[in-house]
């Protein structure tokens, strides 16, 4: 079945509204709906504004009300079929007397699939894959959680160009440029846990928070995990109301990453010393890698990744790369790299 | 003074000629000259091949012989002043009755200076710095050789984005992309002179030819150069007939390169191993710096650089980024980034 030029139209602007920054809050996918009546001109408009809220399609049926009979759907992700904290969006469409849908992702989620199923049980048409590509980019940590049934990792790490991470003596505060850690938080702000193990807090004691190029606290912030079996003091500024924190006691990163999981968190970023970063690279469990290249050399001091038990060339982590982006010093400031990888091998 | 439309047009064309591929050989610049008529069009042109053969000046000369009287000169270089294997080409330029010189960049050499002066005082009308900044950018490394009366040196290292160099067993064949070791040995192509310290030799025994794509030695080689005091076993293959050898009996890097300076070298690629490189380093003899990085982790084995002697993060050597350059890999290989930095701090 073929879609009209009015709904592929439709569909880009499904995805751009998909796409509205600061949206959702919470685990749920970003999700885009356009209400086209039958000569093509637009009825209503809506988009998923987070956990709780209406789906995009609830959101566009109730600004079309009866103008929705006899209208086409087209939305950025299958139809959910299941009753959540609103109903099920299948049946809303059939209930308004939507004739068509075009939808661009397949719903992966267990709880939520079978609206397309449901739609044309009901006597809708229904085509879907339109623009998928495009879809799936725009939600592609929340697709991999739901296909994967754990949260995206992403770990990163500065390094020195001779692998350091701090100077022998341990300081290390002007590894990366002012510009690289403002974009760390930046990349921080775009996930919704930040890990670091227990070690970490006591010796570095972050508070790990996103905070703005001002160097401010954002209002969203990120959960704050700290993964060991240690007891942590808690004076620790992990611990301040800036934002919630969770303590997993767990050394394993399968466990910690279920358990994160069970929390509904879809992607963690992995900013632990090196010893938790070989771990989860150890597992399996590294999903991107985000590496900043300072144009510094330090000949000794901390490394920046850990002992990987790796004794052989042919035994070494590979990682695709898919962006290379210079991060220009100001005032004198360090030109800094940023290397965006995915890891070839799982060791596990 | 200034110049006119076809004396700029003519500078761009001496550039051109400068540039060609190939030449010189030895340790000239690479000159060009376009001979004008006064109505501002071309009688001649030439350039320079390398050392023992003619100057630009002089080819153009050749070229235009009686044509040469009442002409305007625009050369990339100011005319020597200095009877070397050839004649001073500013008597030459006053012999055949050029009336006007216009020249890019001044003669720095200390044996060759004094050509405008020579041309003015008999009369001649001199207009110096037309394109300056492109001249002195064609022979960078001629003007920081003339300069500091010693070879620039490039240090090229590859290393993992861990820093590291070999896998904890030693092997590492294939730290680099075969896209990253082609560039290289184009890299090598372009300097005059490779150096590695006694220690490489033995251990690894490298060949130091440059060599093209297909593996196979190009025509003109640089001078290798092995500095230490150690003998040499004379089976080693830097002392085979594909090139040039000469060992520098020093430890001194300050030295070695005043060696290498009175060979008339210019251009020292620097490839030994970690420890002469740190040596270069701290005494503030490392001019640029290029570095493959490999998307690669091992987390352990050999380090890419020595220790530097550098216990404080303060004290590390920055490097200021003129260039990254993204090294796509073909069938399946690594991407590499390369970076070509300028250390901004002496050590010394």
């Amino acid at each position: 079945m073929t879609t009209s030029e009015a709904e592929r139209s439709a569909m880009r602007r499904a995805l751009s509204l998909a796409a509205t920054p600061g949206v959702p809050l919470g685990p749920n996918p970003r999700v885009g709906c356009v209400l086209l009546a039958p000569d093509g001109t637009t009825i209503a408009e809506g988009f998923h504004r987070g956990a709780g809220t209406p789906h995009a399609e609830a959101a566009a049926l109730a600004e079309a009300g009866a103008a929705a009979r006899g209208a086409t759907a087209v939305v950025s992700l299958e139809p959910c079929n299941h009753t959540g904290r609103t109903g099920p969006c299948s049946e809303a469409l059939i209930a308004a007397g939507v004739v068509r849908v075009v939808f661009a992702q397949p719903d992966a989620n267990p709880v939520a699939v079978g609206g397309a199923a449901r739609l044309r049980e009901a006597g809708v048409e229904v085509v879907g894959g339109e623009m998928i590509d495009e879809a799936q980019a725009l939600n592609r940590v929340w697709s991999f959680s739901v296909a994967h049934r754990r949260p995206f990792v992403t770990w990163k790490f500065a390094t020195t160009l001779d692998g350091r991470s701090a100077a022998a003596d341990g300081t290390s505060r002007w590894v990366s440029s002012r510009a690289a850690r403002i974009d760390t938080h930046r990349l921080r702000g775009l996930c919704d846990t930040m890990l670091v193990g227990t070690h970490t807090v006591e010796v570095d004691d972050p508070e790990l928070t996103v905070r703005d190029e001002h160097d401010q606290p954002v209002a969203v912030q990120p959960l704050r995990a700290v993964m060991g079996l240690r007891d942590l003091p808690p004076g620790r500024r992990v611990f301040n109301d800036r934002a919630e924190t969770v303590h997993l006691r767990t050394r394993d990163p399968e466990d910690a990453l279920a358990r994160l999981h069970a929390l509904d968190r879809q992607h963690v970023f992995l900013e632990g010393g090196p010893s938790l970063a070989g771990a989860f690279l150890a597992a399996g469990l590294v999903d991107e890698v985000v590496t900043y290249v300072a144009p510094m050399l330090l000949g000794a001091g901390a490394s920046a990744v850990a002992d990987l038990g790796i004794t052989t060339i042919t035994d070494a982590v590979h990682l695709d790369v898919s962006d290379v982006t210079v991060l220009h010093g100001h005032d004198g400031e360090d030109t800094n790299v940023r290397l965006t990888m995915r890891p070839q091998l799982r060791r596990n």
